[in-house]
């Protein structure tokens, strides 16, 4: 029997329509590169879903492939990318912003979130700075949604950052790769639709909801990137057979899948979440969607990884660690009564 | 019904026994990035299959992407790859390597092939110039199997190369995007077991060779690449699934698939070929793989384009154009019926 | 005694004026970065003598150095620069441009010249190229004034190539390393006006012209490159003494100095030049600037070397080589006698 | 009558030695690129202040310049560089470093320094880090002698790092962009010498301490670069009059010089320092070396920058403004005086 498994959100393959639609490009030819049928629908579903017809709309293999595409082709040499500290960018892609020639400008996040008045602190003490033409200019506000803590930007809370981004002339760039577990979170008020009119580009995230592998790129107003095409196949990211992206969208996207493919995800964490509330640890932080931080003292932490597999997220202090316990669109009830059992 | 499609090998899906494995990754939980024992298990086959025990085995999305990684990683900043002026990484990759911050150094090719005498001509005249220390310091070989003109390199020529390198300082990659079509072609004489034995790095490609997506770059000494896998993260390139790549390798590698699966492609383009010179056609060159390059005037391939997908290849003058036939895995013997008739 | 030294138009400090105006630098303060008043005054010196009152001038300390961070500033990540095979950035530069990420398109060259029907035809086989879109994009046409092999474009052939970037969307940028030399040759046409009417960048030599070391950048419509100022910061190209370059181009423009200084080089050339013709040398290519590059055979070449400094060139075959003969602004009649004298 | 300036260090040409220097580069023609006998032995003295025979030493014409290019050419591409976060690399370099495709990881620093016990903390960390492949590697660390700051480390504080290098399989670099101020100041116990035992690569100052222009990089085990020349070439950064930088660095290093041209700036200092702390001035920090920060209300700030130009430095709250006070080799008695008297 497989040892219990919540180590994180990409455990298992695709969802089974997902599946099916791939097993279905067998039966006709279809020209490479992403400019077939399918992957056309598959942009007209997507665009129809966020409310922006005239969105270009791009499908890369990953998240920090994504990320790195879209921050490199938005920015000028000596342009930066603010971001929490905490932020996938800064924190987690072994450099691969600062490979592209950008340094991330890095702001103290709080659970994981930046806060619009402190990127405007941030401007206002650029804008002061005698010396400023000497440094990196910010030109653009990376967040993700839900954020590597697991939290989610409110809807006002975003429209403060595009506040400032309209006053700083900074662009917003939204990380979605578990986008559907924000979308499907009780907590959420930020729906595609809003992505599309408060971000300048977003990422709507397929390989840890649901898809084999792959992201989105939405870039509401496509005449901003005219030659992400050529970049993205310069970075080594256009897939011959893009079709194989194209065809896991429409699955993920028709009868409006993607708006509901979260949910057995938040349901679960809601269980353990309530569970481990229960019996007295410390979630740091709380969370609303499919991702629950838990503290452990490091003896626990090693029983319990004996028996389910958790993920590693840092070690606070000598005595504990902080582990990550993640559901996804493939976790099941049964999968969480055994881990209830278990703590 | 589908238009006649021999527009190029990446046309269709995947060989079914790929999609059965994918669709196997539903059965139990794997840990993320290709640590799991599926991939591991692609790379056992491998090895096996190439005869290198010790060869560090890393599976990427696509071609473009794992020759960008290769090169990078084996090059300080002010050193060069040497490639035949018609080869992917010169003419079809919209500038990847040079995005590294890596001069692609040509010399012209014969038939897509860089010759021995060559290379060691180019690296005497770079050895007698006293200002050398100013210029781009060659220090691979690039070269790729078949070549982008369908032509392969003989074993002889393959020794002949490695021969220059080791006289030079140079590396010796090469790019295997098509290489199972080598491996069924009755004029090939190298083997996977040559190419571990000739090259510091090559890859196996899979995309057009019956995955759906991915490459298996091969390292046979894995002490000339320590950071590889930090670097594949960094450019964006590791899959969080990366059992969705490790899964398909196994399928190409057991029980052999890999050295079969590009036969019926070679027999289509044997039965092509043959017609074509039938009815007087100029090969141009003659390859022995399953790609058909084939001068045609305008006029003629634009008729043949409306009932054929082709693949456009250049235009040598103002009157022709070069159309390029592609069989594959997938081609069936009575879609080549349909296209001699065409013919 | 000095041995004779013909090497090149490098191996001298600077002209007195240039020397008398750096000793005043001690006069008073001055403010960092090229803010200061001096150079203020030089930059008002070169836009009047090249009549582009709106220009933005900028000093940098070589010309490799000014020759990549105008092409980086200029491109996009995916675009690429044309040039001639044999043109500075793409022999001479130790791969400069390639480490900023563009890829160097090469043209075959006339005697160092791109032709502007050459660059023209490029560009229509990229057009109906259907794969475009998968290839580096032209967007800027490289050129220098005079060229590696000492040549000259005629305002005729210069116009030529405006003509062609106009029709095609690509910028004009002239390197003009030993601009000088071309002003005060007796087959210039182009002068200093025109490059401003003609050239979306261009660069005016110090280096090899009367400078201790220095290039002014010169961009007549500066709205083009908005954030040069810290382009040049970021890739360690400013001096914290701007001032430093800023008083030898005072020097070199005041009372038109620069239009006069390479007179000595060229009427030394000049000599040269007629007597190695009239003993039956060949000139590989005839020449009428400050450059000659004279067909030895290597004996003869060793046996010359010794006796005066010549610049290697190249060895177009196992028994020759081409040697380059340099004047400059500090040859005397009495060296090039002696020269004379050895021939 | 000239505005009093303290603004910075650079403010004045050149130490008349240096003048004098320079100007002799017309007696005689030399070879390109430091390959002349002035620059070597300009490589001698340093070679020998610094006892180490079997340097390697580079001569560069600033600052930012020979940062980025050590620390590129130290680093793999997945490595980066620890440095305080007020250091010159990560706060006034226009993200320089990045450009070469490296992250800065930055650790708090105090006063401006590096504290052994944080990177030995900090590396701890790394090496707990489950992901750690997932992230940049840490390989090199910056320091600078004195600080952003003006502070100094001690021998025992070096030693305290290398220790700790050595400790993690890291480099240790330290910019002496203003080195000639530490070892004038009493405080000071590092030596060239011992620079040259604890560092892996350093820079020896010349444009803030007696030079036009120009920085030393000494590498004390020259293997550990072997393609530095031409890397130096590749970045645009290698003076074709090479022998400009030599010729300024014999001059501060015969006899002696370099050692005792920063005391008139220390002496300066100390007055300043005195008067202001007896006038009830904060200091922030305290230094011993040339530069002096002092904290003032804005509109002192303001009152007194009309009278003596000085160094903005930051803006603490919306109320307060740190100046930076700056003396140099030139600084006289009579201008301290005067600013003694505006106080």
């Amino acid at each position: 029997m497989e040892k219990l498994n919540f180590a994180s959100d990409y455990i298992y393959g695709a969802h089974p329509a997902v599946l099916e639609a791939l097993s279905k490009l067998n039966d006709a030819p279809l020209p490479g590169y992403g400019t077939d049928g399918v992957t056309e629908g598959a942009r007209a579903l997507i665009r129809d879903a966020a409310a922006c017809p005239d969105a270009a709309v791009h499908f890369i293999s990953g998240g920090t492939q994504a990320n790195l595409l879209v921050i490199a082709a938005m920015l000028r040499s000596c342009e930066g990318v603010i971001a929490a500290d905490t932020g996938h960018i800064n924190a987690h892609e072994a450099g691969a912003i600062e490979l592209t020639g950008h340094k991330v400008l890095t702001l103290p996040g709080e659970n994981g979130k930046l806060n619009a008045s402190d990127v405007r602190a941030f401007m206002r003490r650029f804008a002061a700075d005698e010396n400023r033409a000497h440094t990196v200019q910010p030109r653009l506000v990376y967040i993700s949604q839900p954020t590597e803590y697991g939290t989610l930007y409110s809807l006002e809370e975003l429209r403060a950052l595009r506040e400032v981004c309209d006053a700083c002339g900074l662009y917003l760039y939204a990380d979605g790769a578990r986008l559907a577990y924000a979308l499907a979170s009780a907590g959420n008020d930020v729906s595609l639709r809003d992505l599309s009119a408060l971000c300048d580009a977003y990422t709507v995230g397929g390989t840890k909801c649901g898809a084999l592998f792959g992201e989105a790129v939405v870039i509401p107003d496509k005449r901003l990137l005219p030659y992400f095409f050529t970049q993205i196949k310069q970075h080594g990211a256009l897939l011959a057979k893009g079709f194989a992206l194209g065809a896991q969208f429409v699955a993920l996207f028709q009868n409006g899948l993607y708006g509901r493919i979260g949910r057995p995800a938040i349901e679960a964490a809601d269980r353990i979440r309530e569970a481990l509330r229960e019996k007295g640890y410390a979630l740091s932080p709380e969370t609303p969607t499919n991702q629950i931080f838990v503290l452990l003292e490091n003896a626990e932490y090693e029983r319990l990884s004996k028996e389910v597999a958790l993920g590693f997220w840092e070690q606070p202090d000598d005595a504990h660690t902080v582990a990550r316990i993640a559901t996804s669109w493939a976790t099941t009830p049964e999968e969480t009564d055994a881990l209830l059992q278990k703590l």
